[in-house]
């Protein structure tokens, strides 16, 4: 299988993230990049060099591909995607996705990182292994909107751990209520303008704007049914409060759960443990052996610790207790990757599923 | 005003931090120290010298006060408190307390940091401001134990400050539910052997062994009801999760609650910054202004940057919102001073309200 | 006395920072604030207000003064000032504060935490305590330039405690070679853009642009000698290598020395505290008792302990040893506060320095 | 090749990395492990378990490997090597090691990261790549002692960096001087007791006991000449100021240099980049492709960046300029990983190179 993707935003944290995730990808063949008309015409690795420095602005732990350091690099705002089977967009700015990726989806199919069309209501809200059956929905986003392509956007990150975690819940006990409490990483916040040293040392941010209100609007979405060409979300009474700290990569999250039907913490521990996902048997190469990797520690799942494990694409669980503050309660903690499965991998993943599907 | 108090367990952090917050106080003079019989006998500055490397092991940032460096410590085994008005102890070990403190209370007051009392049924919990009305159970635990003393424990810093802010939200409104977690700071986790940097650094550690179970007992006593010489728990549907971050100072804690009565946002931040708690016109000299210092930032409350309100001794608190997840939802955050209020100062006043109450 | 001063730059961090160390200031009353075009014509709480979020942008840990609140926020580049005894100016960009000064030094007398003018060789360089003995270059650059006032910089923040320290022992023992290492603090490269979380967590930066040079080139000219109406620079062999830590406050400094004349280590730790500087007996209202503090704690200086002795003011040194490196060896380790001495602290305690000297 | 070893202290923070670093050895085969009283006759799984809390204190990054589990725990006290070919001990406490590890070497070879022997005068203080010319001094060893075995073991892991990249300029222009500050990492402090967070979180800390003596004499010895069965020490004017600062692993380190003869700086770097060391060809599994790795970037090396640089085993070199400060003057910064390179993996790396000169 030979797959032509062209990366834009490439030249960002999340592109740069994109073309780790890329690499040697057995796909995925990483044929175009695009980015800002500032970096337009130059070769990849001079246009991430530092202005001022001449250093290099690559931001990632893994070194620089090789590959992409002499590809030339073209202007997203004129780019044309005819030739290519599928585009993924890092643009992090919503008013520019907003813009480009109808663009781009008139001709081919888009994958995004972006908020701008999460919401829409002939869009489907992927992620692998929870919602894979909310993929025809594209059928609708085509035939309304008259593209050949489509746009999918990955929900954003803070919510892509959470939704994972209560999906089995919901299966195996019904869901009334969930109250969660956010840790984020630094990384979650980029680098433009992100979060300061000064600010976060010896610190605790309790306020992430618009955070929230994504959090609680998208997991509703992602948990809902597709019938009759609409996604009806999960009535669901959902709290959630979004904080800052001191923590590089993956994000912590306590979430508090009231069931439908009464779980012990061995019952709702099982069903996470055993909980396949609908990704078994397709052998997508991005897909964590399990969803939900289960912790029996009491001190795990910690952020430096579990944040890596299956390559940062499986949510570690641990903490599965009930409670006696709500009806049915159980609460657990978590942690997932923000800047694996919640963003650039999650996205590849997304569009490995959509090549499996046939929609690429 | 002249009341002669000792501090018991002087050498440890708990001890250090009493003996910076009776400095120069204007109502209490420290007359005598006492610790373990590895420190009896010796000057107080040589008491907390390393013996490894000779260094001083005075741990508060606040320099050591003159006066206590050349005072002679005694054994707390065999400490006799003949001629003290009050103990102040801030032993580490439960089940030291356990065996030290009635001894002492069999002759004098003892107010205690330690949790070996909290929940006896004869046995105040106190946070002055917000329970100073079950000062009286003193009398029952006194003519039950046939002392001349008593003990007086103050809860565990993690309780207080979401104890204070539920006050004024259970007066106006009613409260049903509370579903709390906390983001705790380093310094609670004391030196013996307190958190390792390795453990921490670019991390959370999700789990503190003991502090849910008493977070929620505890909240519960607090609020409850004295009649017929005895505590009422307010009946209460709590759930909490404690975790570790990478802070020195300060607690934050999000919280959620259901009331009884619905309120908006505007009114519970009302009910909170009208709170003048029960100490109103006592003229406590470790009084804080007022009990809770509301914030319009939705940034604030952060721990480096409000801990030290008051003195440390405030409580502040902000993003006071509604929710839907569930009935009449209240949420909101605050930041208390693990060390300050919720522990040796919290103490001291908690002594000073006695002194004002004529059990001293 | 009451001397009428202006803040140029008042919304920056510098900036702050010198409203702080003003506020009561029992010499100078700040009548007038200037910055940037964007916050002409605002009040001083306005102008600090984020636009985006609507939070105010006021970053010093201690609240804000009252009065500036509401004072009006004039345009620095039309900024006139007549009627004015004095001028602080904590322009950060170069360029800006290049064309700002001559300026308004033609008219008052301007105090500057900018590197802009620092090396020319009619402006004194001064450190209140090292070299007050170079006020009187402030003739020559007055009669040369013809201006009515004149511009007076402090060095650069790293250079400040490095100097205060070599001046007892240059006088005592005579210097050769110094090297130095330094471990900086995050506030030194303040918010624009400033130093990332991602970029310092679990991290030391080798590198800060262009500081090793200024420390080197303006520590011989804050230690040479005026004569004839030109410093002349002290000839020193000096190499630094600059670093940033994660430390928010407080830079610390490794300084190998090779002295002229041989020197034990209690005599130079005698010859630093006996040090007296300078100002003795001058009664500036922002000097420090004694400009050096010693700690024998072979731990000590560390930042967090010791950046705020004495305000802030007072460069705290430890670790006073031989070593047979270099001929006449000695090593010390000192931590200095970078933006109190070393900013806008210590140029009011300059400007306190000139009004003395009747330069004001 | 099928070499069969043990690792005594398999329990500690060092044996653990022991164990990770032995994993899937091509050569060596762990047969045996041994530790304290404590943990004798216990599966290693859980001798490794909490007391208290239950949990596991494997404290690596890698998960344990599998096949160590369930191997038994015999005690170090009376352990006989009868059968072995090598022993590895990582026991942390000095005086123990001065104990055990002759009692071993008397029938087996010993390679030890303890500090118990580096300096006695029959004793080869090894960093393979920089001088394995000295092993022949084991023969020494063996015949005064009348030992079968021998015990080698590894430098401070502060020395390990520093003398690996002075190596080469020494062999190209000759030394004179070396003045050196370490900013090191928390992990070398170990966890018995480690360093808290509360001491360390917003800090440097400006000493470590013992640890510049250690630098400077193990230096010297390093890069000695062994002639007529004694090593010469390298005669050098060295001084060093070791720190630690808040930094989970990799020492970093500056350093200031005086060579014999003049070198530019980019004759130093071509010194450092084409030094293959005395392992070229030798084909060692543990050894780095090359021994130094050079980065241009000003801002580079960084620990957090550049400590894993192959597998933790290279040196990372950076900011290699010339200085005046001193005659011939050289300076650098130099990253290391100090729990690999400079602690277990590097102690592996040893006995590889002992097997391949036929003294295993």
């Amino acid at each position: 299988m030979a797959v032509r993707v062209a990366v834009i935003g490439a030249t960002g944290v999340v592109g740069q993230q994109f073309l780790v995730a890329l690499d040697k990808h057995p796909w995925f063949t990483v044929t175009r990049l695009a980015a800002s008309a500032r970096s337009a015409g130059k070769r990849y690795d001079e246009a991430i060099r530092d202005a001022g420095t001449g250093a290099s602005r690559w931001l990632c732990d893994e070194p620089l591909p090789a590959p992409y350091a002499t590809m030339l690099v073209e202007d997203a705002a004129t780019f044309d995607p005819a030739g290519l089977d599928l585009v993924f967009t890092g643009v992090e700015e919503g008013d520019v996705a907003r813009e480009l990726e109808p663009r781009l989806a008139k001709q081919v199919p888009v994958v995004s990182t972006s908020s701008a069309f999460r919401m829409e209501s002939d869009v489907p809200l992927l992620i692998p292994g929870v919602n894979a059956d909310h993929v025809p929905l594209i059928d609708q986003q085509r035939q309304r909107r008259g593209w050949r392509g489509y746009v999918v956007p990955i929900p954003n990150c803070t919510t892509t751990g959470m939704a994972i975690t209560l999906k089995p819940i919901l299966d195996a006990f019904g869901l009334q209520t969930v109250l969660m409490v956010s840790m984020q990483a630094l990384s979650g916040a980029g680098r433009n303008p992100g979060v300061l040293a000064l600010d976060i040392v010896d610190n605790v941010i309790p306020y992430i704007p618009k955070e929230e209100e994504k959090v609680q609007r998208e997991t509703a979405k992602i948990l809902g049914t597709l019938a009759d060409g609409a996604i009806d979300p999960l009535p669901l009474a959902i709290g959630a409060t979004c904080t800052r700290v001191n923590v590089r990569d993956g994000h912590t999250e306590v979430v508090f759960a009231s069931t439908r039907r009464p779980a012990s913490a061995d019952a709702a521990q099982a069903a996470m443990e055993g909980f396949a996902g609908d990704l078994e048997g397709l052998g997508l190469p991005s897909a964590p052996c399990r969803p939900i990797v289960l912790r029996d520690d009491p001190f795990r799942p910690q952020p430096r610790l579990d944040r890596n494990t299956d390559q940062g694409m499986a949510t570690v669980v641990g903490r599965v207790e009930t409670h006696h503050a709500l009806g049915n309660g159980l609460k657990w903690v978590l942690v997932s990757h923000n800047t694996r499965m919640g963003a650039a991998r999650g996205a590849v993943l997304t569009g490995e599923l959509l090549v499996k599907r046939g929609y690429v």
